[in-house]
């Protein structure tokens, strides 16, 4: 990992630490331990002093912390985690209260409280907030995730045709994207026909008809970067209801996108979708409009009716509505959007988005 | 899910619960409510009362969690989840002290402090350590994660053949995982040649050689279960170190055999497996010898130097001692096996073993 962008990453933190006066920051998710250090193993914490970046790991990983982590004092730990942390505050001596995320677990809390001699608490989403907005790093690495899993997608098409299982499907995705060097970024859904109105559909035994639908959500994680796309096809002239109904999923994409930009209401962008849909008179969608990728599938901000607060210049987002009509179809469209001064530029404008499949005859 | 199955299964946690005094359990931790509840969610939580087993969801899953849990009350929250427990409380009346899970975060238990009128305590493991002993159904479900890995492995090894790289023989690997109605329980890794010194080798570009070895640890997940693989194997006729480290490193595995069964001391069950190494005048793996698996893939029991306590009648672990020589070679076996009150079986004997792998030429 490049110096210069840990360096710089770690400054933003140190000002947003010291105004909430926060002098000894213990980091455990893992997340924000690559994010803060560029380590890419597990099991290890960042502690961000005024001065020191710490990275506390064990001895399978000092060779690896050593070479992606130039930024910080390796301290290869023997015993638990949280004997490592007092051992360091004994050291510095002049810590007086250490601060954990709050995501970190009770079990890791108590036992910090137990061993280390020095005040007690806990900060929300420091890391989380920063990371919301990415740098120029984060942004390539997201492009090539994006454009990873678009090949993929197209290779996967190939394979589509009458008889073949949302099992193989997605298997197939899964295997194109490990030919090309990526992981998906979570467990792909492939959700033929009805199917497609449960969001979280595990993909089965249902074999493609010659005149069907495809809800494909998928994404690869290139190192480290998500991405998250969402598309639907049909084989077949589709129903007229289907067609209608992708019309509306369609335009209110559209709507939302055209809200994206910098100060932008996240709240704003959210109903501008929903809007739509609501004035077509077809059911809305039950989960956000989208949501922050990076390290994560899912960051910070979250795009709901209830979210306060303004798009950033930097941030990466899907744009994702849908409409569900269980026993009858379903219809989602996801992008992945970053967020710039004036508008938006879409990430995943190269992912093929035609709405009828042609199949050839095997 | 068997209704008489979830039944026992809180039996036995209301027994431990009733020990330690805990008369009002959230359980949060996502492997735990599907344990004690059957449903197949996410973002739920249980409670568990004297009397009842509540399970709080929303929305999206209200459906799904009628069909899937029978036993329990399902609460359709509308606000935040710590709101919902809130007035649980209310409604109840008696409660006075609520528990939450050790793994819960900081960020959920401040908001439960603040919300909940009721002392605020947290127990460790306690579904964790009845979890580690496997009723019939989950043994079944285990036996079918292993069967399905091991087929796939069997058609995954039809493609190997000079030429192909890492990530694609891992990518054919999740292929067939699919095909077979599963995903695969973890990143699958395949590492070649002197790549295997890594145990987790992130399967990358390097292609295989005509005379090369294979390290893959691999494993599938089904209706919820993990199963857990490494084999190695090896094209061509292999160097005299690695046919050595092979021949160890089996040896080691049947020594840490030979000591399973209920009531055997795990840290003897380690050290069995680490002598028959040191005694070789190899250098001795710096992992645990093995761990247990079930909803999660690491699961209690952890065979470690350390470990305390013994082996239980219907646990299910993996035994995997390993040989690691950086620039040199990795060899890890690891199989499945269900302790038994008089010794074990091994879930994963079908798995293939034979330690040089003919290829076919295509």
């Amino acid at each position: 990992m490049n110096k210069e962008i840990i360096k710089r990453r770690i400054k933003t933190i140190r000002y947003r630490l010291t105004k909430e006066k926060i002098s000894f920051f213990i980091v455990t998710k893992p997340a924000n331990v690559s994010y803060t250090t560029g380590f890419s193993g597990d099991d290890s914490w960042t502690v961000i002093t005024k001065s020191r970046v710490y990275l506390l790991t064990d001895s399978r990983y000092t060779e690896q912390a050593q070479k992606e982590c130039p930024n910080c004092m390796i301290i290869e730990r023997t015993g638990p985690m949280a004997e490592e942390a007092a051992k360091l505050v004994k050291k510095l001596k002049s810590v007086r209260t250490i601060t954990v995320e709050e995501s970190t677990s009770l079990a890791n809390s108590k036992r910090l409280k137990k061993v280390v001699k020095a005040r007690f608490k806990s900060a929300a989403k420091i890391i989380e907030s920063v990371r919301s907005i990415k740098d120029n790093s984060e942004i390539s690495a997201i492009k090539t995730a994006a454009s990873i899993a678009t090949k993929a997608l197209r290779q996967t098409l190939r394979h589509v045709k009458a008889g073949i299982t949302e099992n193989e499907l997605a298997g197939m995705f899964d295997f194109q994207i490990r030919r090309l060097g990526a992981i998906s970024s979570f467990d792909t859904i492939v959700a033929f026909g009805p199917n497609a109105s449960r969001p979280h559909h595990q993909p089965g035994t249902r074999k493609l008809k010659k005149r069907d639908t495809i809800l494909i959500d998928f994404g690869a994680k290139y190192k480290g970067y998500c991405s998250d796309i969402t598309r639907c096809f049909a084989i077949g002239k589709p129903s007229t209801l289907y067609q209608k109904v992708y019309d509306v999923v369609q335009a209110a994409q559209v709507a939302a996108l055209k809200t994206v930009k910098a100060s932008a209401k996240i709240a704003e962008v959210d109903a501008a979708a929903r809007e739509v849909i609501s004035k077509s008179s077809l059911p809305v969608y039950g989960h956000g409009s989208g949501h922050g990728i990076g390290l994560e599938i899912h960051e910070l901000p979250l795009l709901a009716p209830k979210s306060k607060g303004r798009l950033e210049s930097g941030q990466v987002i899907t744009i994702e509505p849908a409409i569900y009509m269980p026993g009858k179809l379903g219809v989602r469209i996801e992008d992945d959007i970053l967020v710039t001064k004036s508008g938006y530029e879409v990430l995943t404008r190269n992912c093929p988005r035609s709405f009828l499949l042609s199949t050839r005859q095997r």
